[in-house]
Formats: C-alpha cells, sequence, structure tokens
C-alpha cells in the first residue's frame, strides 16, 4: 500500500455531486459525543442508560429459539406491519398493514422518497430550517431548494409556503415535521395542519411527514398528524430509533397502497431488505406489548428531563436568550437575540467547558441570521445532574461571547 | 381511502427511471419459495436447518447484556472491522482496518458503489450474464451498458473484455464475481486473475469484485481474489449473508483507505448507519471464533449437497444438458445445447412438478440465447432427499419440453 497512496483518487472520476459532499456535522457530532468526558447536548439520541436491553436480548433469543427462518432472508415482516398498524393508533392513526412500508430507519425512508421523485435539478420545499439529514438525502439531485420561513413560536409560514406551492413549476413536495420539531422543538396548531393538509390537495404537492419523534410527547390528548387527516397527500415517516433504540436501523413509512411497488423496486436496488431479523424481534417486542411500558418511561422520563433543562436555563441564561416550552420530544431551541455566531460559539464550549450542542446554522440551507444566533439543545442523552451543570457551564460561554461581542 | 384509490399515482412526477422500473424475479422468487410445497433451486439462499441461531442468540444476550451502547447509534463499529482483517486472512487476503468499510449487505456496498462513480448515461463494464441485484443498482443512472462475452466453462474472455476496457470513454469500472460466479458456479483460473489485475492498472479502469459467495469453497488452497493482489484498482465486496445470515444484512468493502470518507458521506445520506446492535453481535461472533467451525460446517455440507445435485443431474438430466462442477458457492449453471426456453420451462416447472431454479435470460442484460436456453441450480437450500426427487421432477419437465420442442 504504502508509496502508491494518494494516486488511485486522482485518477478517479466520480459522479458530479460527490466530488463537493462532505461528511455531516452529525457524524463529527456522533464522534465527539462518543467521548466520554463531553457533555453531550448535541444529539437527538436516546439517553442510553433508558435503553430496554434486558427484554430486548430475552425476546431476541426467543425468536432465534423458535424460528428457523430467523436469520434467513425474506419478505418484508407482515407480523410487524400488523403491529404498527395498532402502534399508530396511540399516535391518533387509523391506517392498513398495506399501507406500511418497512425501512432502515427514517433516513432510509426519505432517501428512497428522494430517489422516487427527483430528476436532477426538480425543486424542493422545505423549512429554513429542518433536520440536516433530509439535506444531505437531496444532494445527489443538486435540486432547488424553495426554503420556508419559520418562526420560533409558531413554525412554518403557511402564508409563505402557499407563494412557494403556487410557483410554477411546483416543487415536488415539501418535508416537514410536524410535532417534535427538528431542530425547532415545536408542535404545530390545528389550524395550521389543516390548512397544511388543504393545501397540499390544493396545489397537489406531497408532503413528506417525517415523525421520528411525535411519540415522544409529554401530554395527554396529544395533537395527531397529518397523516391522520389525509393518506393520499401525505407520506409519513416513522422510526423505531427514538422509540426503541436508533442501534436498530428499523423504520416504516405510511404511504397510499399504490405506491408500494414502487418503493420495493426502490429498495430492491438499494439493499434488497432490512434486516429481517430484527424485524422479528422487534414484532415480538410489540406483540408482548413491552412497548407500551417503555413508552410510558421515555415520555415521563424526557418530560422530567426537559423541566429540569428548562429550570436551569432560566436560572443560568442571560435575558437575550429566548425558548419556547416543547410539549414533545427531546430539542429546545434558544435563539440570542444579540448577534451572536453560535458557531464560534460551539468552538469555545467544547474547548473551555467541555459541552456540546448544535448551531442553528447546520439545519439551514444557506446564509440565515436567525439560524446562526441559535443552539439547538438536547436534553435525553444526559442525565439530570450533567443536565444542569451542562447548561450552567454553557450559560458561562454565552455570557462571555455577549460581553466579548 | 376507498373512492380515492388510484387517482394520487396519475398526478406525481416521478424520476424518469422510475417509472420504467420493476420487481426484481429475485423478489418474485422469494414470495414463490417462501410457499413450503415448492422445492426451490431458485435462490443462493443458505440451508434454514444450518444457521447458528442457538450460539447467535446466546452471544446477542451478551452483548445486550454487558454492553450499554448495544442498542444506541454509534459510528461503525470498529472492532469488528479488525475481526474482518482476520476473517480475510482465511480468504488469503491481508488488509487493514482503514481499508474496511462496514455496510448493510453486498447489494448496498454495489448500490454505493454505483452512486459514487455513476453519472447519467456512463458506461459500465459487465460479463454477458451476471447478478441481478448489480443490473437493478445501476438501472437509476441508465447507463451504457458494455457486457463482456462469457464461455460457461472457464468465465470471462479477456480478449473481449481488452476491447471494451480500450475503448473511450472508458467504462465507470468492471463489476465482476471471481470465485463461485453467480450465475455460472464458475472460479476463475490463475493466470486469468493476474491478467484482469494488469488490465485494470493498465487501462485504469476499476474492477468491483463482488466476493459474497467466495468463503464457500470446496477444496483446500482456495484460490485468492483479485483483492489479494491489487489493493489500488479493486474495490471488494463481501458480506456476512451467505457465511452466516441474509437476514443479518451486514458486510463490507475493502477499499483504497482515501475512499473512505467519501463513502462515508454517501452512506449517511442513505441510512446514516448500518445496524450497530448487529455489528457487534457479529462481532461478538467472530470474537469466539464461531465462524470457523459455523464455516467448516457449511463448505463440508455444501460440498455434499453440491455431489448429490451433480450425481442426480448425471442420472437423470439427457445428454443435451451440460454442466461443469463447482468447486465453490451454491450454484450450478447447466446450458441445453437444444434450443430450448428456459423461461418457459420454469413455468411448467412450477405448475405441473413444483419445483423452481432461475432461467438464465434473468442475469442477460439483454437478448441472449446462450442466456435463454440455460438454468441457474441451487444447491444449498433444499435438503438432500429434495435435491434429488426434485432434480427428477426437473428432468421430466425438460425431457417433455426437448420431446416437444
Amino acid at each position: 500500500m504504502r508509496g502508491t497512496d494518494g494516486i488511485i483518487i486522482d485518477k478517479l472520476i466520480f459522479a458530479d455531486w460527490v466530488s463537493t459532499v462532505e461528511r455531516s456535522m452529525m457524524r463529527e457530532m456522533l464522534s465527539i459525543c462518543a467521548q466520554p468526558d463531553i457533555l453531550s447536548f448535541a444529539l437527538g439520541l436516546p439517553s442510553n442508560e433508558l435503553f430496554p436491553n434486558q427484554s430486548f436480548g430475552e425476546v431476541a433469543q426467543e425468536v432465534l429459539a423458535m424460528d428457523r427462518f430467523a436469520l434467513q432472508l425474506g419478505p418484508p415482516f407482515k407480523p410487524l406491519k400488523s403491529e404498527i398498524v395498532k402502534l399508530m393508533k396511540g399516535r391518533g392513526v387509523d391506517c392498513q398493514e398495506e399501507q406500511i412500508f418497512l425501512t432502515s430507519g427514517a433516513q432510509q425512508g426519505i432517501d428512497i422518497i428522494a430517489r422516487m421523485f427527483m430528476s436532477k435539478g426538480r425543486a424542493i420545499a422545505v423549512e429554513e430550517v429542518s433536520y440536516t439529514g433530509f439535506q444531505k438525502a437531496v444532494e445527489p439531485y443538486q435540486p432547488a431548494i424553495l426554503t420556508v420561513k419559520v418562526d420560533r413560536k409558531t413554525g412554518i409560514d403557511l402564508d409563505h409556503l402557499e407563494t412557494i406551492m403556487s410557483c410554477d413549476p411546483k416543487p415536488a413536495f415539501l418535508y416537514l415535521i410536524t410535532d417534535a420539531h427538528n431542530p425547532l422543538g415545536l408542535s404545530l396548531e390545528l389550524a395550521k395542519r389543516k390548512r397544511l393538509v388543504e393545501m397540499a390537495r390544493h396545489y397537489q404537492v406531497p408532503i413528506i411527514e417525517d415523525d421520528a419523534y411525535g411519540f415522544l410527547y409529554f401530554e395527554d390528548g396529544p395533537r395527531k398528524p397529518l397523516i391522520a387527516m389525509d393518506k393520499e397527500w401525505v407520506i409519513y415517516v416513522g422510526t423505531f430509533s427514538k422509540i426503541l433504540g436508533p442501534g436498530l436501523r428499523t423504520g416504516w413509512m405510511i404511504v397510499p397502497p399504490q405506491l408500494i411497488s414502487k418503493l420495493s423496486s426502490i429498495k430492491d436496488l438499494i439493499d434488497i431488505d432490512s434486516c429481517t431479523f430484527i424485524q422479528r424481534v422487534i414484532c415480538a417486542f410489540l406483540e408482548k406489548g413491552l412497548i407500551n411500558d417503555h413508552l410510558a418511561l421515555l415520555r415521563r422520563e424526557y418530560r422530567r428531563r426537559s423541566e429540569l433543562m428548562l429550570d436551569a436555563m432560566a436560572k443560568y441564561f442571560p435575558a437575550q436568550v429566548k425558548w419556547e416550552r416543547p410539549v414533545s420530544g427531546v430539542f429546545i431551541w434558544a435563539e440570542c437575540e444579540a448577534n451572536i455566531d453560535t458557531k464560534k460559539l460551539l468552538t469555545i464550549a467544547l474547548a473551555e467547558e467541555k459541552v456540546s450542542f448544535l448551531p442553528g446554522i447546520v439545519f439551514a440551507f444557506q446564509d440565515n441570521s436567525f439560524a446562526s444566533r441559535s443552539l439547538r439543545l438536547n436534553f435525553t442523552y444526559c442525565k439530570e445532574d450533567q443536565i444542569i451543570e451542562g447548561i450552567e457551564k454553557l450559560a458561562r460561554v454565552i455570557n462571555k461571547a455577549l460581553k466579548d461581542g
């Protein structure tokens, strides 16, 4: 190998978009957060100590003992689809098995949808700050990105969206997070949901509804996702990552049944099938009702941690920093009213206080002053005392930056 | 839902290649073969009753008991890379951890490589009959497909390949199976391997070497794959599907280290990461040395089944059908010297004798008379008595077709 390093890369011809592709900030943070001495508010990961390792292990062994097909390749596991239908009832959604498409997690769902709809340069609509993995998924198509304004308190600006949806040519789809918004931590009000669905129908622009965190609500009677209102123009993306384990890479979509065969053909060429063994174990876990207790635990625990973080923020953060109380999910978005560069802030926070968060700008598609002066804080990964300690440390960094600013 | 069925599909605009994409024959066969009353020689699947369910279950439970990160998202699991380096030594390959890229199986490896290299319409080189999943993986790019002639006894025609590689513009890469060829069942002779590597260097065309079945050799001192001879121009695709379980969807690639960051960026947008839980379980399975006994069992058992099938073919098949004895893998390719359409033959075989195989034409990229009159037979999925019974049944169908023909 030595002596030839670096030669081949210059001689190979890559697809044009590949030459500019970069590692996602998410990946970098994954490595940083794996360091045990960093207090991480950066990623949207479940808390390590809350994973149901024991029951999951018992179920896995049972499946392997009873099912000779457990390690074999097979069609997408139908009984899991049936369990997902039941699970969705708890989210206020009536759907049927023939609408369920199994994936290797939400990211793959988004990638498959992008593959299905996107031709090079086609337009898409997305909020001005949104999930970074979505930005990545559309990169190969070098799309025209139509960003929709958002408000920190109320979310997507629907008048602005209406302007964009009525453009010609119209966007291939709108990508949206209705509940437990990533990164804003918001949950849209009912009137907005109704108008969104009406607009999708009227302008015939499908909405890709990413509900990665939607099951993690803190109050009774949570709002229903858009898919509960329209099963024609809404494509729902769900995942077991945040309610069971992101290491399982298993998720689902709810789509019009007529799309299933197209999606299957695309999945054939991507990876043939998701891990059918894991599908079987998750299915057995759901059949035993173990998910209900686990979800109740997560909701209780995450709510408590969110309150701890909110209290600490109120106590330590300077008055120029503003935020909303989340009713679900794992994030709080904090906007600094003064002009501050939170990307620089992160470098200082890591170096001086060993605490991490994600700067708002990583969620934006272009220069964005609202995003540049904001931070996304996760409250689920750290333990209680770490939350308070981390916010206190972060407050020191912010106060210093404001003073120096 | 009722009343609106079928409307949305007409109103949506898909990527152009999606409108013509079809379910793969493989998928169809997967459903057919899941029917318990069909004797299946169709797919390249491991034998159900040979899966190491018990030991795998014990290892899985151990991992979950000892590792709080087992269900968490994390960077690709480095200890597994180190185990793969050891595993590759048993294949005659010296490599290093920094050359290993983990995937969700060989199909994903191929898809990622296609994504990395392919722009719309770019040319690729491939044998005239080859793995169907490769055909699928390049479909989105609507490539110019340069097919290289093959011989049933000796495999790829290197003089023809040389003509293709010296074309301008040259192909993005050559996709090739060196050992346990799918569908031909062949293993290339050493002289051909040497010339292949020399040609890749000379013409600067990378070779994608798919080694899905390469570990399943029946004789001592098996031939080394191309990656053992060149680590610059050969990209090796490996998988645990055939040596452990295809339901695990876990594989690897061996690539020049300078390509790893590009591959990681592409994987980020595809599915963030493969199932890290399964990576940990497979790693522990390898660390305990359990793979060695399992591989020995598979080699012994598959060899025996191949001999049973060969004997039955010699006994029952008519003289116009010719085949080679495989030294590795799971397939026998049988060519009928008389003009016979094996696709029609499959329909009859399923209807009249409830026995399946794959007609050669599914492995061809275009009309191909060699492929049309050939069959691919798998000898690992069925049990011993089923192998003999199935070949006898199939012989009846072939004999009848030749008589009627």
